[in-house]
Protein backbone atom coordinates (compact mmCIF):
# COMPACT_ATOMS: atom_id res chain seq x y z
CA UNK A 1 0.00 0.00 0.00
CA UNK A 2 2.86 2.49 0.51
CA UNK A 3 4.88 1.52 -2.78
CA UNK A 4 1.21 2.02 -4.53
CA UNK A 5 0.63 5.32 -2.76
CA UNK A 6 3.90 6.59 -3.62
CA UNK A 7 3.24 5.68 -7.52
CA UNK A 8 -0.25 7.55 -7.25
CA UNK A 9 1.56 10.40 -5.90
CA UNK A 10 4.73 10.39 -8.15
CA UNK A 11 2.06 10.76 -11.24
CA UNK A 12 1.24 14.35 -9.48
CA UNK A 13 4.88 15.45 -8.37
CA UNK A 14 7.23 14.24 -11.14
CA UNK A 15 7.77 12.66 -14.64
CA UNK A 16 7.53 8.90 -14.01
CA UNK A 17 10.47 7.29 -16.11
CA UNK A 18 9.38 3.39 -15.00
CA UNK A 19 7.97 1.62 -12.52
CA UNK A 20 10.32 -1.02 -10.69
CA UNK A 21 9.63 -4.18 -8.89
CA UNK A 22 11.50 -6.79 -6.99
CA UNK A 23 11.19 -10.79 -7.55
CA UNK A 24 13.70 -12.11 -4.71
CA UNK A 25 11.64 -15.26 -3.35
CA UNK A 26 9.88 -13.43 -0.89
CA UNK A 27 6.62 -15.73 -0.35
CA UNK A 28 4.50 -12.71 -1.26
CA UNK A 29 6.24 -11.31 -3.78
CA UNK A 30 3.63 -13.53 -6.55
CA UNK A 31 1.15 -11.41 -4.51
CA UNK A 32 2.24 -7.95 -4.98
CA UNK A 33 4.32 -7.73 -8.69
CA UNK A 34 0.86 -8.23 -10.51
CA UNK A 35 -0.68 -5.29 -8.37
CA UNK A 36 2.22 -2.95 -9.07
CA UNK A 37 1.81 -4.10 -12.45
CA UNK A 38 -1.70 -3.67 -13.00
CA UNK A 39 -1.07 -0.11 -11.26
CA UNK A 40 1.64 0.92 -13.46
CA UNK A 41 -0.28 -0.05 -16.46
CA UNK A 42 -3.12 1.83 -15.33
CA UNK A 43 -0.92 4.67 -14.93
CA UNK A 44 0.76 4.52 -18.81
CA UNK A 45 4.13 3.96 -17.34
CA UNK A 46 6.76 1.21 -18.01
CA UNK A 47 6.69 -1.80 -15.40
CA UNK A 48 9.61 -3.93 -15.25
CA UNK A 49 10.38 -6.88 -12.78
CA UNK A 50 14.34 -7.67 -12.05
CA UNK A 51 14.50 -11.06 -10.68
CA UNK A 52 16.84 -11.16 -7.72
CA UNK A 53 16.76 -15.11 -7.50
CA UNK A 54 20.34 -14.89 -6.33
CA UNK A 55 19.06 -13.84 -2.71
CA UNK A 56 16.92 -16.99 -2.08
CA UNK A 57 20.12 -18.48 -2.74
CA UNK A 58 22.11 -17.00 -0.73
CA UNK A 59 20.26 -15.57 1.99
CA UNK A 60 18.09 -16.96 4.55
CA UNK A 61 15.02 -15.59 6.19
CA UNK A 62 11.47 -16.41 7.04
CA UNK A 63 10.61 -14.31 4.40
CA UNK A 64 11.71 -16.36 1.72
CA UNK A 65 10.64 -19.37 0.31
CA UNK A 66 11.64 -22.64 1.84
CA UNK A 67 12.23 -20.06 5.16
CA UNK A 68 11.16 -20.96 8.58
CA UNK A 69 7.29 -19.73 8.79
CA UNK A 70 6.72 -15.91 8.87
CA UNK A 71 5.77 -15.34 12.32
CA UNK A 72 2.57 -14.15 14.06
CA UNK A 73 2.62 -10.50 15.98
CA UNK A 74 3.42 -6.77 16.00
CA UNK A 75 5.09 -5.69 13.55
CA UNK A 76 8.40 -4.21 16.48
CA UNK A 77 8.57 -7.41 18.13
CA UNK A 78 12.15 -8.70 18.30
CA UNK A 79 10.41 -12.17 16.07
CA UNK A 80 10.33 -9.79 13.17
CA UNK A 81 14.06 -9.47 12.84
CA UNK A 82 13.51 -13.43 11.58
CA UNK A 83 11.95 -12.30 8.35
CA UNK A 84 14.85 -9.78 7.78
CA UNK A 85 16.52 -9.80 4.11
CA UNK A 86 20.10 -8.82 4.44
CA UNK A 87 20.53 -5.23 3.27
CA UNK A 88 17.54 -5.73 1.07
CA UNK A 89 16.97 -2.43 0.59
CA UNK A 90 20.23 -1.24 -0.06
CA UNK A 91 19.98 -4.10 -3.13
CA UNK A 92 17.12 -3.03 -4.25
CA UNK A 93 17.99 0.63 -4.43
CA UNK A 94 21.14 0.52 -6.00
CA UNK A 95 19.51 -1.64 -8.95
CA UNK A 96 17.23 1.20 -8.72
CA UNK A 97 19.59 3.73 -9.10
CA UNK A 98 21.19 2.13 -11.83
CA UNK A 99 18.30 1.77 -13.80
CA UNK A 100 17.45 5.52 -13.30
CA UNK A 101 20.52 6.79 -14.91
CA UNK A 102 20.36 4.22 -17.38
CA UNK A 103 16.82 6.43 -18.45
CA UNK A 104 18.19 9.88 -17.96
CA UNK A 105 16.42 9.98 -14.63
CA UNK A 106 16.61 12.22 -11.62
CA UNK A 107 15.67 10.36 -9.15
CA UNK A 108 14.51 7.24 -7.46
CA UNK A 109 11.41 7.43 -5.12
CA UNK A 110 10.76 4.87 -2.35
CA UNK A 111 7.88 5.02 0.40
CA UNK A 112 9.84 4.40 3.04
CA UNK A 113 7.90 5.84 5.74
CA UNK A 114 8.27 7.42 9.39
CA UNK A 115 6.93 4.48 11.28
CA UNK A 116 9.22 2.07 9.49
CA UNK A 117 10.71 0.11 11.57
CA UNK A 118 13.66 0.38 13.66
CA UNK A 119 14.11 -3.63 13.76
CA UNK A 120 15.70 -3.43 10.23
CA UNK A 121 18.67 -1.54 10.46
CA UNK A 122 18.47 -0.87 6.29
CA UNK A 123 15.04 0.93 7.16
CA UNK A 124 16.71 3.67 9.54
CA UNK A 125 17.43 6.95 8.99
CA UNK A 126 21.64 6.72 9.32
CA UNK A 127 21.28 4.28 6.34
CA UNK A 128 18.97 6.04 4.10
CA UNK A 129 21.30 9.13 4.57
CA UNK A 130 24.43 7.09 3.51
CA UNK A 131 22.82 5.54 0.96
CA UNK A 132 21.24 8.89 -0.43
CA UNK A 133 24.59 10.30 -0.59
CA UNK A 134 26.32 7.35 -2.48
CA UNK A 135 23.49 7.38 -5.32
CA UNK A 136 24.44 10.92 -5.43
CA UNK A 137 28.06 10.63 -5.49
CA UNK A 138 27.60 7.52 -7.31
CA UNK A 139 26.17 8.46 -10.35
CA UNK A 140 27.12 11.10 -13.47
CA UNK A 141 23.39 12.49 -12.93
CA UNK A 142 23.60 12.61 -9.10
CA UNK A 143 20.74 10.38 -8.70
CA UNK A 144 18.41 11.81 -5.97
CA UNK A 145 16.82 9.21 -3.41
CA UNK A 146 13.29 11.05 -2.86
CA UNK A 147 11.80 9.71 0.35
CA UNK A 148 7.88 11.45 0.16
CA UNK A 149 6.52 10.07 3.30
CA UNK A 150 9.21 10.04 5.54
CA UNK A 151 7.54 12.87 7.92
CA UNK A 152 4.51 10.24 7.30
CA UNK A 153 3.42 6.87 9.55
CA UNK A 154 1.39 4.03 8.26
CA UNK A 155 -2.18 5.44 9.17
CA UNK A 156 -1.25 8.94 7.76
CA UNK A 157 0.03 6.92 4.05
CA UNK A 158 -3.52 4.94 4.16
CA UNK A 159 -5.14 8.64 4.19
CA UNK A 160 -3.25 9.96 1.13
CA UNK A 161 -4.11 7.06 -0.44
CA UNK A 162 -7.81 7.48 -0.29
CA UNK A 163 -7.34 10.82 -0.96
CA UNK A 164 -5.11 9.97 -4.73
CA UNK A 165 -8.23 7.76 -5.46
CA UNK A 166 -5.39 4.62 -4.82
CA UNK A 167 -8.21 1.53 -4.90
CA UNK A 168 -6.34 -0.44 -2.27
CA UNK A 169 -8.41 -3.60 -2.73
CA UNK A 170 -5.75 -3.97 -5.18
CA UNK A 171 -2.65 -3.73 -2.92
CA UNK A 172 -1.04 -6.34 -0.97
CA UNK A 173 1.07 -6.28 2.25
CA UNK A 174 0.85 -9.61 3.91
CA UNK A 175 4.08 -11.65 4.40
CA UNK A 176 2.58 -14.86 3.67
CA UNK A 177 1.16 -14.26 0.52
CA UNK A 178 -1.80 -16.71 0.66
CA UNK A 179 -5.03 -16.35 -1.06
CA UNK A 180 -6.19 -13.99 1.07
CA UNK A 181 -4.25 -11.88 3.75
CA UNK A 182 -3.89 -13.64 6.84
CA UNK A 183 -4.45 -10.80 9.39
CA UNK A 184 -2.22 -11.69 12.16
CA UNK A 185 1.23 -11.80 10.75
CA UNK A 186 3.36 -8.05 11.35
CA UNK A 187 2.60 -6.97 8.10
CA UNK A 188 -0.93 -7.80 7.97
CA UNK A 189 -0.87 -6.17 11.49
CA UNK A 190 0.41 -2.84 10.49
CA UNK A 191 -1.78 -2.49 7.68
CA UNK A 192 -4.74 -3.05 9.61
CA UNK A 193 -4.13 -0.38 12.42
CA UNK A 194 -3.29 2.23 9.08
CA UNK A 195 -6.63 1.75 8.12
CA UNK A 196 -8.13 2.02 11.55
CA UNK A 197 -5.93 5.07 11.77
CA UNK A 198 -6.34 6.91 8.72
CA UNK A 199 -10.50 6.46 9.64
CA UNK A 200 -10.56 4.85 5.88
CA UNK A 201 -12.43 1.77 5.17
CA UNK A 202 -9.97 -1.05 4.70
CA UNK A 203 -11.83 -3.08 1.13
CA UNK A 204 -8.99 -5.81 1.91
CA UNK A 205 -10.13 -9.58 2.63
CA UNK A 206 -8.37 -11.33 5.88
CA UNK A 207 -8.52 -14.96 7.00
CA UNK A 208 -8.50 -13.93 10.59
CA UNK A 209 -9.82 -10.90 12.03
CA UNK A 210 -9.46 -11.29 15.65
CA UNK A 211 -7.86 -8.71 18.24
CA UNK A 212 -5.24 -6.42 17.12
CA UNK A 213 -2.35 -7.02 19.45
CA UNK A 214 -1.39 -4.25 21.41
CA UNK A 215 2.30 -1.84 20.26
CA UNK A 216 4.78 -3.56 22.00
CA UNK A 217 5.68 -0.11 23.66
CA UNK A 218 2.24 0.19 25.34
CA UNK A 219 2.50 -2.94 27.17
CA UNK B 1 44.59 -9.31 -11.39
CA UNK B 2 43.59 -6.86 -8.14
CA UNK B 3 40.61 -8.87 -7.10
CA UNK B 4 42.70 -12.22 -7.26
CA UNK B 5 45.53 -10.76 -5.46
CA UNK B 6 43.51 -9.03 -2.83
CA UNK B 7 41.98 -12.17 -2.10
CA UNK B 8 45.51 -13.44 -1.17
CA UNK B 9 46.20 -10.76 0.76
CA UNK B 10 43.10 -11.84 2.51
CA UNK B 11 43.96 -15.31 3.05
CA UNK B 12 47.18 -13.70 5.04
CA UNK B 13 45.58 -11.21 7.31
CA UNK B 14 41.82 -12.13 7.53
CA UNK B 15 39.61 -14.72 8.40
CA UNK B 16 38.06 -15.49 4.61
CA UNK B 17 34.58 -16.82 4.91
CA UNK B 18 33.19 -16.70 1.21
CA UNK B 19 34.19 -15.06 -2.61
CA UNK B 20 31.79 -13.65 -4.28
CA UNK B 21 31.53 -13.72 -8.04
CA UNK B 22 29.53 -11.71 -10.23
CA UNK B 23 28.16 -12.77 -13.49
CA UNK B 24 26.77 -9.47 -15.13
CA UNK B 25 26.25 -10.67 -18.69
CA UNK B 26 30.04 -8.61 -19.69
CA UNK B 27 31.82 -10.18 -22.30
CA UNK B 28 34.74 -11.24 -20.21
CA UNK B 29 32.63 -12.49 -17.12
CA UNK B 30 33.02 -16.01 -18.78
CA UNK B 31 36.66 -15.68 -18.98
CA UNK B 32 37.69 -14.17 -15.13
CA UNK B 33 34.76 -16.51 -13.24
CA UNK B 34 36.76 -19.86 -13.76
CA UNK B 35 39.73 -18.12 -12.54
CA UNK B 36 38.25 -17.04 -9.85
CA UNK B 37 36.91 -20.25 -8.70
CA UNK B 38 40.49 -21.46 -9.35
CA UNK B 39 41.72 -19.77 -7.04
CA UNK B 40 39.04 -19.98 -3.97
CA UNK B 41 39.48 -23.77 -4.44
CA UNK B 42 43.07 -23.63 -4.53
CA UNK B 43 43.19 -21.57 -1.56
CA UNK B 44 39.87 -23.68 0.21
CA UNK B 45 37.61 -21.22 0.29
CA UNK B 46 33.77 -21.04 -0.74
CA UNK B 47 33.24 -19.36 -4.11
CA UNK B 48 29.94 -18.43 -5.20
CA UNK B 49 28.55 -16.74 -8.56
CA UNK B 50 25.59 -14.46 -8.31
CA UNK B 51 23.10 -14.16 -11.34
CA UNK B 52 22.95 -10.39 -12.22
CA UNK B 53 21.03 -11.28 -15.46
CA UNK B 54 19.03 -8.55 -15.15
CA UNK B 55 21.73 -5.73 -15.67
CA UNK B 56 21.80 -6.68 -19.21
CA UNK B 57 18.69 -6.39 -19.36
CA UNK B 58 17.71 -3.18 -17.76
CA UNK B 59 21.16 -1.16 -18.99
CA UNK B 60 23.20 -0.40 -21.70
CA UNK B 61 26.94 -0.71 -21.95
CA UNK B 62 29.48 -1.56 -24.35
CA UNK B 63 30.95 -3.94 -21.60
CA UNK B 64 28.20 -5.98 -22.43
CA UNK B 65 27.07 -8.78 -24.60
CA UNK B 66 25.09 -6.97 -26.96
CA UNK B 67 26.39 -3.63 -27.09
CA UNK B 68 29.03 -1.54 -28.79
CA UNK B 69 32.28 -2.31 -29.18
CA UNK B 70 34.71 -2.19 -26.66
CA UNK B 71 36.74 0.80 -27.37
CA UNK B 72 40.97 0.62 -27.52
CA UNK B 73 43.02 3.34 -26.42
CA UNK B 74 43.96 4.48 -22.33
CA UNK B 75 41.52 3.78 -19.92
CA UNK B 76 41.24 7.31 -18.99
CA UNK B 77 40.22 8.30 -22.61
CA UNK B 78 36.75 9.95 -22.87
CA UNK B 79 35.61 7.10 -24.51
CA UNK B 80 36.10 4.46 -21.62
CA UNK B 81 32.51 6.39 -20.90
CA UNK B 82 30.90 3.93 -23.02
CA UNK B 83 32.06 0.73 -20.42
CA UNK B 84 30.26 1.89 -17.79
CA UNK B 85 27.71 -0.11 -16.26
CA UNK B 86 25.66 2.22 -14.18
CA UNK B 87 25.68 1.88 -10.32
CA UNK B 88 27.62 -1.51 -10.42
CA UNK B 89 30.18 -1.35 -7.92
CA UNK B 90 26.79 -0.65 -5.55
CA UNK B 91 25.20 -3.09 -6.98
CA UNK B 92 27.70 -5.61 -6.40
CA UNK B 93 29.11 -4.24 -3.04
CA UNK B 94 25.03 -4.32 -1.43
CA UNK B 95 25.12 -7.95 -2.65
CA UNK B 96 28.16 -8.85 -1.26
CA UNK B 97 27.44 -6.63 2.33
CA UNK B 98 24.30 -8.86 2.27
CA UNK B 99 26.12 -12.10 1.97
CA UNK B 100 28.46 -11.28 4.40
CA UNK B 101 25.51 -10.59 7.19
CA UNK B 102 24.34 -13.78 6.28
CA UNK B 103 27.77 -15.20 6.48
CA UNK B 104 28.11 -13.49 10.08
CA UNK B 105 31.36 -11.72 8.35
CA UNK B 106 32.90 -8.19 9.56
CA UNK B 107 33.75 -6.79 6.44
CA UNK B 108 33.23 -6.62 3.09
CA UNK B 109 36.53 -6.44 0.85
CA UNK B 110 37.09 -4.88 -2.72
CA UNK B 111 40.68 -4.63 -4.66
CA UNK B 112 39.47 -0.88 -5.33
CA UNK B 113 42.44 1.27 -6.02
CA UNK B 114 44.10 4.25 -6.25
CA UNK B 115 44.28 4.22 -10.20
CA UNK B 116 41.02 3.61 -10.12
CA UNK B 117 39.02 5.71 -12.82
CA UNK B 118 37.89 8.93 -12.28
CA UNK B 119 35.92 8.35 -15.28
CA UNK B 120 33.54 6.09 -13.41
CA UNK B 121 31.71 8.16 -10.57
CA UNK B 122 31.11 4.52 -9.16
CA UNK B 123 34.86 4.02 -8.25
CA UNK B 124 35.45 7.50 -6.34
CA UNK B 125 36.37 8.13 -3.08
CA UNK B 126 33.15 9.91 -2.72
CA UNK B 127 30.89 7.17 -3.32
CA UNK B 128 33.11 4.68 -1.63
CA UNK B 129 33.06 6.53 1.23
CA UNK B 130 29.18 7.22 1.74
CA UNK B 131 28.46 3.74 0.29
CA UNK B 132 30.94 2.13 3.11
CA UNK B 133 28.75 4.01 5.83
CA UNK B 134 25.44 2.62 3.96
CA UNK B 135 27.02 -0.83 4.43
CA UNK B 136 27.70 -0.11 8.12
CA UNK B 137 24.78 1.79 8.92
CA UNK B 138 22.33 -0.92 7.29
CA UNK B 139 23.36 -4.23 8.89
CA UNK B 140 23.40 -5.58 12.38
CA UNK B 141 27.03 -6.61 12.39
CA UNK B 142 27.93 -3.20 11.22
CA UNK B 143 29.61 -4.32 7.82
CA UNK B 144 33.07 -2.94 6.91
CA UNK B 145 34.02 -1.87 3.44
CA UNK B 146 37.71 -3.31 3.45
CA UNK B 147 39.80 -1.67 0.85
CA UNK B 148 43.26 -2.36 1.20
CA UNK B 149 44.85 -1.50 -2.06
CA UNK B 150 43.18 2.35 -1.60
CA UNK B 151 46.87 3.78 -1.55
CA UNK B 152 47.97 1.84 -4.05
CA UNK B 153 48.45 2.07 -7.86
CA UNK B 154 48.38 -0.78 -10.12
CA UNK B 155 51.82 -1.10 -10.88
CA UNK B 156 52.06 -1.35 -6.92
CA UNK B 157 49.44 -3.83 -6.82
CA UNK B 158 51.40 -6.22 -9.28
CA UNK B 159 54.41 -5.83 -6.84
CA UNK B 160 51.96 -7.37 -4.00
CA UNK B 161 50.70 -10.14 -6.15
CA UNK B 162 53.90 -11.22 -6.79
CA UNK B 163 55.17 -11.48 -3.65
CA UNK B 164 52.44 -12.86 -2.48
CA UNK B 165 52.41 -15.90 -5.30
CA UNK B 166 49.74 -15.32 -7.17
CA UNK B 167 50.14 -16.93 -10.69
CA UNK B 168 49.03 -13.86 -13.12
CA UNK B 169 49.14 -15.90 -15.61
CA UNK B 170 45.86 -17.55 -14.19
CA UNK B 171 44.41 -13.68 -13.92
CA UNK B 172 41.55 -12.28 -16.63
CA UNK B 173 41.52 -8.63 -17.50
CA UNK B 174 40.70 -7.91 -21.06
CA UNK B 175 36.86 -6.14 -21.23
CA UNK B 176 36.59 -8.11 -24.87
CA UNK B 177 36.29 -11.69 -23.32
CA UNK B 178 38.55 -12.89 -26.28
CA UNK B 179 40.40 -16.21 -26.03
CA UNK B 180 43.38 -14.78 -25.47
CA UNK B 181 43.99 -10.97 -24.06
CA UNK B 182 43.96 -8.40 -26.62
CA UNK B 183 46.47 -6.33 -25.19
CA UNK B 184 44.87 -2.90 -27.00
CA UNK B 185 41.58 -2.11 -24.72
CA UNK B 186 41.73 0.05 -22.31
CA UNK B 187 42.40 -2.73 -19.23
CA UNK B 188 44.99 -4.89 -21.11
CA UNK B 189 46.88 -1.36 -21.44
CA UNK B 190 46.48 -0.94 -17.69
CA UNK B 191 47.61 -4.34 -17.28
CA UNK B 192 50.68 -4.41 -19.24
CA UNK B 193 51.69 -0.79 -17.65
CA UNK B 194 51.24 -2.19 -13.98
CA UNK B 195 53.84 -5.25 -15.00
CA UNK B 196 56.03 -2.78 -16.77
CA UNK B 197 56.09 -0.32 -13.61
CA UNK B 198 56.28 -3.37 -11.24
CA UNK B 199 59.33 -4.46 -12.95
CA UNK B 200 57.24 -8.11 -12.91
CA UNK B 201 57.40 -10.54 -15.83
CA UNK B 202 54.11 -10.39 -17.51
CA UNK B 203 52.85 -13.77 -18.12
CA UNK B 204 49.68 -12.41 -20.50
CA UNK B 205 49.48 -13.34 -23.68
CA UNK B 206 48.69 -10.62 -25.41
CA UNK B 207 46.84 -10.80 -29.21
CA UNK B 208 48.54 -7.74 -29.71
CA UNK B 209 51.98 -6.42 -28.57
CA UNK B 210 52.12 -2.50 -30.04
CA UNK B 211 53.52 0.21 -28.21
CA UNK B 212 51.44 1.41 -25.27
CA UNK B 213 49.57 4.56 -26.28
CA UNK B 214 50.37 7.51 -23.73
CA UNK B 215 48.36 8.43 -20.55
CA UNK B 216 46.10 11.06 -21.71
CA UNK B 217 47.86 13.54 -18.86
CA UNK B 218 51.00 13.64 -20.67
CA UNK B 219 49.64 14.69 -24.44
Amino acid sequence: MDSVTALYWARDSHRVCGVLSFEYGARHNAREIPFAAEHAARLGFEHRVVNLGFIGELFRSSLLNGGDAVPDGHYEDETMRQTVVPFRNAIMLSVACGWAESLSAEGVIIAAHGGDHAIYPDCREEFMGAMGEAMRAGTYAHISLIRPFIALDKGKIAAEGARLGVDFSRTWSCYKGGAVHCGTCGTCVERREAFLLAGVTDPTVYANLGPLPPRPGSR
